[in-house]
């Protein structure tokens, strides 16, 4: 049952998510998020003592909701199935995407959910080995240990920092499809040289609805 | 001739470069540079009226630096050519670190500044396309005309958000290579599938230098 003050949570929650997303954790003060929701900072303050506390609560959210697709990027054997995992990745990475553009600010100010933001990428980067390994085995893909560890790296670089990197060239890609898609087709772009058999059909089916 | 004048004055762009490379733009406040340099906030505003005016020398230093670079990167056909421009390139962009990496805060709070870290990065894009397609010419790599396209987005996309990247993993990489170099050769295995002939023993040197 939802009481008023898990409903307040909720929205301080959800009103602070928007606000770090637009302008960045270090220009939004617990001030300007209560003055957002029309409620005083009494009343913030009685659901989240400190701005910290805000910030943790939401890396957990991202955290459990990223971490069901790191578990099952260790068995993705298919391309397809590999689209699907990034799609719903980078949705996830948009959603809060404060988490990793503002990796310099949650290290220097709360370096508790800035270590875990760092953990959560070592983890990825084991994930997308696991993937690539897959991928391999599966003659999906035609890589060395040495490609696996560079596609690996190379993987989890867009996955997290693809959106800071939009930014810089507002004038590249979005408008027809949806950011995350376009995100998963150019990250599946890394792949592509090493694709090889049938698996090529479906690259050069993504190719042809995505770089038009 | 140095002046006392000017000798303070590239004492606070040299101090601002370091914290703002640190901290981050948002996190650097005038008098917090004053302090750093043991001056009164009065003498610094005599130099810089506002924080604005301190990132904007920056960033015109930095891409002072840059645009050589850029403007050579339409001219390179051979890959150890590249490799050098990618070297000088990371060194640049990290020793001016804060550019790409506080891009949020450069858009929301010196839309100028900002505005011309992005058409800076146009350009860089543009180059790394001609630079794509005079390596195809001369041989080096074959790659499809769209294929140029996402090569060119992903060498620029290292090039910018490699040092924001690396916070997010900290234990890879770095130890006993310069970070430029390692950002530089990552960089390069982008294209190294693409690599063709005599090129791939260039490719094949690097990774044997790099990845052990």
């Amino acid at each position: 049952m939802k009481t008023a003050a898990t409903g307040t949570r909720d929205r301080i929650l959800d009103a602070s998510l928007a606000l770090f997303n637009d302008d960045g954790i270090a220009a939004v003060s617990t001030h300007r998020i209560a003055a957002e929701l029309g409620i005083s900072p009494g009343n913030l303050n009685y659901h989240f003592k400190t701005k910290e506390q805000i910030v943790a609560w939401l890396f957990r959210r991202f955290e459990s909701r990223v971490t069901p697709f790191v578990d099952a990027a260790t068995e993705v054997s298919a391309l397809d199935d590999l689209w699907l995992l990034l799609h719903m990745t980078f949705e996830a990475v948009s959603d809060y995407r404060f988490v990793f553009r503002d990796i310099g600010t949650l290290l220097g100010t709360f370096p508790e959910v800035g270590a875990r933001a760092q953990a959560l990428t070592e983890r990825m980067l084991v994930a997308a080995q696991a993937t690539c390994n897959a991928l391999a085995s599966a003659g999906v893909i035609e890589a060395t240990g040495e490609d696996v560890e560079v596609l690996a790296l190379q993987l989890v670089f867009t996955t997290t920092c693809w959106f800071t990197f939009k930014r810089l060239v507002p004038r590249h890609g979005g408008g027809r499809h949806a950011d995350a898609a376009l995100a998963a087709y150019y990250t599946l772009t890394i792949l592509s040289p090493y694709v090889v058999g049938d698996a090529r059909d479906y690259v050069n089916y993504l190719r042809a609805k995505y770089l038009r």
